[in-house]
């Protein structure tokens, strides 16, 4: 523990993310770690230029742990500035200075807390979304496998809670794959050259490091305005740093933050919506699916029978609060006011963190659930036949319709259906009964297999060969 | 740090909160103690009704400490269950046990995890709020103080950020008042009467309490269907656990969630509006007040002259931050399915954390703020003066319609107003060469009275009485 | 239709709201005409005082008509103040000129476009508040009917989608009842003095309106500063107008649109929580309530056969809406900077009006829901059945304990029940073939009562007579 | 006026949208005519592959009109099946039948309501967002002349509100310029492929499409399973409707929704951050810019003097309600259960048609403001030398710290900053009071030119440049 009583935020509140990999990624140490490699891609980016000495840059460089600096103690003397930054660079200077007093002189040099907090962000960003994207492949592999055992598995498809007609269990998997591949592909898109550094300086004009280097004489005369010095900076720093470079310093244009909100906002849309159809589909009385069993999983303090779908209901946990999360990131990006805003910066932070750690938190859960959901078709065959045959009526109404008229036909079947709900008559009876002429067209096998729900899946393997290979197509893409 | 690279969430990426008093009450250990402190209430209630021995009851009281228990390890156990409470109990059982192996038979009978944790969260909430209340009141005090020191000094008044008629400096704080004092009232309203225990065991039948009841002899008789033991059992909680009385188990009904995130709501939209104020009028063009001085606050890392109003952008960043997780507070209480819900319940307990810490750190910072907050009267003087009297061309349209008519009165001010921006010709000429009529009824002198802008702050002195009489009451009844 | 082709919205895409008497109440027309209110109101007031002659308030009062007002033309004048009080004062001045010039002088005298549109939005809320309660009150009435009458109809309580131990119908309709007087009473505390009137003029000192009072020679001596003037007036138009009185103006101290917003908040959550578990009752597979048939009730355009719960959908679709909507009302209030803002009061207007329009629309459609809910005690006796006993293993577990302790009895419990389903044995043997020991304890006649649901109720009546005292008591008081 | 005392919502509280190209594209009549236009294309591309006569299409395709409907009857007949496509193909139905009886069997043929609702909703989404691209195309055409035509205007950069140091008015402008293209490029992008047809049938199985395409003998052998025919249709569903082709049916795999939301969500922060600058920089006391004067545009009802930023004001007000809506259609897209959601679906539907209204409305109120906007130079530079030197302490830290050391001239230059501020001492001669050393490598002529903010705009200019072939390719790109 910290110290005595006080214990701050490990998870406990939040179990979806307490193992996951992306937890370390986004503790207080990771962000002030990314800080302090922005400060050191900056050095060696004006070293490459000629405006620090390489020896300085790689001190600084060589400096830059975030393991030697008080964290707590930075929480607390970031009120000063109204960010850590400003703290932090004076600690880190301390420590360079500490290794070689000349070097010092060259930390932060022109620089602005914002182009490192934000280039921070974007590292840390970049270094979490890569985990969650593995997370995303192993969700996506294993719901491929799920989609692909199970094509030819009848099912009910259930619309606003009821019964409405045959499906069959792989085409469900295989619509959770593709959200989770649309999902996996926006993350892809944005680590690929959607998250850029932030070099501005103290307002948008990289002045200070062109002041900084104007006494390099080398550079004095190629350069009247400094103009290409700072495109060449930002490419550079873009470069040391593996992160994309901006058209403009975006202090207070927050399309990346605004890019990241909206994937993540994905990631909790597609993942909520797995989760939530297997909290459904692993009712009592449903039990089509359950959730993998292991050790202390789905316990309950008082029922000591029950085992719960805590995988799925974490995942939803994490579902029903990344949206807000993300709305404060637009809410703060439309309020930016002037050349550095004075709080809809500052209120970008924490809900950027908590939203990449619930994220990363669901992903890793649901790779877990895909892996190991256990699917029961004897289930849902028994479910297919609870209703007795209501579940083709659709069907039933197209095939009698070029006998009895569209009308006639959905009037019949609809009738037929309530008689037959709880009555053990063959439906195929009731039908004849009351339409005989139907015995005209349709001998009693062929209205008996227009009855069968396993024959109406419709068009359900072939889509699932369309998920399937958008898969393998994105799996390619990316690899 | 707790382990090497792995610092959590300290506040480095919320300064806002880094220091309030309200941190320590909100960690983990705060949380984790709090849920004991539930369970051992839980043992001495049903220890008055006889069904818990004494001893027993006393035991688990001195053993409920959450310093011996590893909450980050804990907070990965939470996974099993999906919730922190199953690994809890464990962990408190056996510390029980191993003081008094016959109590550990005691250890959160008849309870379940819903009971220990919703409690729990109330009161963690009701000891975050107490202290929230507090710099609350200093917050109003130093108001209140600000609008009587300033009754009498004039300032602009202004609408879309344009100067619109005169008012007061005490008038803008007595409004920065009145919204403080309504948030303190809610406060008030909540920690009196609107935190209730929740107890209803596994779900919300309380059948698990009574079944371990059911041997104590004496009641058997007495109690058929075990109504009255619950009704006292319910009342003996509360009491032991210092809080409110539920008409019935709120698991799924989350109106005491719901009180207090809109409290946390008003919160934040009343100390976010003085924060907004005192950024605008710390603009540079403006000057009119200056955050308090002090070492290291509001400094730069770029650019050495300027101070920041840091201690207002702190407070914004809060109050653009908790509207969204009190809304994921109500969409978590719209869905909550069943007797327990798989996800909304799960979801509810990170951002009621992180919004009562926001919330804390935005009164703390709000009560420094107020209480160092520098007024500068000669700077409001100096822009009422600004536009040349056109702040002031409300009252002339009123005093020179009835002698020009409403129409006539407010067009002949409006166009004399447009030409003398910016130009050096007294105000009163243009009136009289443009009305002559106006000689009639007006001396000079009266009518250079009329734009005198100090003169025509309207009620601004008996506002400022009705606000300081709305927070004496307020004091009174809360003492 | 309004011109061709351009019909607006009418709820064609919320039908939620389509047919709710809160409609007409929250049209243009209705907002145009409490605007016109507001100025009668005023006038009125004024007129006691003294200001305005009487036979003006007459007749303002008696023109002040939205009828007459062309408002889709107003609308797009509406962006020249960037309101559509401005425009609105405009005609309605000019419909009062028309009736008698002298009057048409007194329109608006000294006020300003907030204090017509905030009081004008109070005016709304209450209206619409008012018929919202009496749909809470039908909503209530019905449901404490339900749970009277089905106080000892046993079912299923559900933790995480799974079964967990029995309870009542009469005990889930109890719950919903009371998180429905909770909003009921807090709708009443509103209505009871929660939506003042707004008053300050141009930007909060009533400056305007003493300016016109001026004239008056007897108040003149009596009311140096005015202050007195203000306070009556304010008194008076809050009686005028049937409102509340304010403690300052409240321009931008948004305290009672942030109490609306909660309030609707928690409707969202009530209804929202009503209408989730409706639906989930209703799956195919539960089947325990059914929504109430009506003639093109429930209709899917595919599938002839099903009901679908349309109405509990509908409230869902509301209960998802109006949270957000809430949000944008509390943002607003937090941005509002100044004496007026540049757009955070415009943009309170549609979404306060929005979730005006949802509530009432939810409450009306769940007011349908409760009074026509169709309950199945024989299939939640069905389900009861479903796990063949292990709905039960927590009072086992509590019954055995004395005699196994309670982690033997727990595991004991634990293991039979895992055992047993899907098996056809009594889980009475298998408890006696495990643990012989309880032969001496038990009879198996006691063991077998000890696994029958409806036993198993705990304090389910007591509760369910908490529930309906409260809501007698909420009735009572608001008779 | 529709009805008597029941105009609906036509904008009145939303004079942002109140006149724009977007309004009649979003109407109820828009909304409907879409969902017919989803009728007709699907009747067209089934009549392509023979499976209805292509005369029946025709008739389809001439009688979908939506001006021969009664959309307020239709709204309140919505509540039947709880979306209001059952009712709209009756009606419809009606209309195909009295023109041709033959061709009304064929309307909505093996069709569900979630498809013609969704893809009503993709064609309505499809052509607001071109309006919207038009009004971007506008806004960022006059924000690139800004940015040229400013290139060297010298103008104050404002980080929390204090003056930072000097900049370009162009390059305020070129980031706003930004920000519009990086939306502009995002709704391209989703116009180009991101907005498809929905086509699955009762549950996402094509099912009923296949039946009623079963008794075409041609196709019969051909395609067993009818997979080959489903991707047709899918192909030539989009193909009819100028949609794209999605992988697999979406009813609930919300992707294309949450592009469109954060599409949507993207333009409020672009938009919303102008507006916020034009109205700091609009205050009375900067008066850098004002809003484009026009007849009745930014009055008061109360200020005859007053012009008011009422276009950033209405775009403001916008840029606040819009992320809430957007995070509402993410919370519905992650409670999608099963094949169609019971409400999730239901509640996207206003949110969505709000979003775009608004979006619409801010877009074209910005390309208004964006091509009237005034800019004063004259201001610009009278605000810069407001604080007499201290706007350019950063540079001159820089160009003395070669001499001093970075901390001894960091702390010389806050020091003579703080001493300078409000005396009208020269800052040259106080730095050489206090640091004689300097006289040795600055002339008093060098050290004046560091003062002179106008030389320190830093790389201002190449940053203008980079916009501006930002806003050259993206033009070029979607000519």
């Amino acid at each position: 523990m910290d110290r005595p009583g006080t214990t701050p935020d490990t998870g406990l509140l939040s179990p979806v993310r307490a193992a996951a990999a992306t937890e370390a990624a986004l503790t207080d140490t990771a962000w002030a770690q990314a800080m302090l490699d922005a400060e050191a891609a900056l050095a060696r980016a004006q070293s490459r230029l000629g405006t620090v000495p390489p020896g300085a840059a790689e001190t600084i460089t060589a400096c830059a742990r975030a393991g030697a600096i008080d964290l707590p103690a930075l929480a607390v003397r970031a009120r000063g500035a109204g960010n850590p930054v400003v703290a932090l660079v004076e600690e880190f200077t301390a420590v360079v200075a500490a290794a070689d007093p000349a070097a010092a002189e060259y930390v932060h040099r022109g620089s602005t807390s914002q182009d490192v907090l934000d280039t921070g962000a974007m590292l840390v960003t970049a270094r979490a979304l890569r985990l969650v994207r593995d997370e995303l492949d192993r969700t996506a592999a294993a719901l491929a496998r799920l989609a692909d055992a199970h094509r030819n598995t009848p099912a009910v498809a259930r619309t606003l809670g009821q019964h409405a007609v045959p499906t069959t269990f792989g085409l469900k998997a295989a619509g959770w794959l593709v959200a989770v591949v649309d999902v996996r592909r926006r993350v892809g898109t944005l680590l690929d050259g959607g998250l850029p550094v932030q070099l501005g300086g103290a307002a948008g004009t990289l002045a200070g490091y062109l002041e900084y280097a104007r006494p390099v004489p080398a550079r004095a005369e190629a350069d009247g305005d400094g103009g290409a010095y700072a495109g060449e900076l930002i490419a550079l720093f873009a470069a040391e740093a593996g992160l994309a470079e901006p058209v403009l310093p975006w202090h207070t244009l927050r399309t990346p933050i605004g890019d990241t909100g909206a994937v993540l906002g994905h990631a909790a849309a597609a993942l909520g919506k797995f989760a939530t159809d297997v909290q459904t589909l692993a009712r009592t009385e449903l039990a089509e699916v359950a959730e993998p069993a292991g050790a202390g999983r789905g316990v309950s303090s008082a029922m000591p029978q029950k085992r719960n779908p805590v995988l799925a209901a974490m995942i939803r946990s994490a579902a029903l609060q990344v949206p807000s999360l993300v709305l404060t990131l637009t809410h703060c990006a439309a309020a930016a006011e002037d050349e550095r805003p004075a709080g809809a910066w500052h209120g970008e932070w924490q809900p950027l963190r908590e939203a990449l750690r619930l994220v990363g938190g669901a992903a890793c859960t649901a790779a877990e659930l895909a892996e190991g959901l256990e699917a029961y078709p004897e289930r849902m065959a028994a479910n297919l036949r609870l209703t007795g045959g209501a579940v083709v009526t659709e069907r039933l109404a197209a095939a009698l319709a070029p006998v009895l008229g569209k009308a006639g036909a959905k009037g019949l079947v609809s009738r037929v259906a309530v008689e037959s709900a709880g009555s053990a008559d063959p439906l195929v009876d009731r039908l004849l009964a009351q339409a005989p002429e139907l015995a005209e067209e349709f001998t009693a096998e062929q209205l008996e297999r227009l009855l069968e729900p396993a024959e109406y899946t419709g068009a359900a393997e072939a889509l699932i060969e369309r998920a399937l290979a958008y898969h393998r197509g994105s799996t390619r893409t990316t690899a």
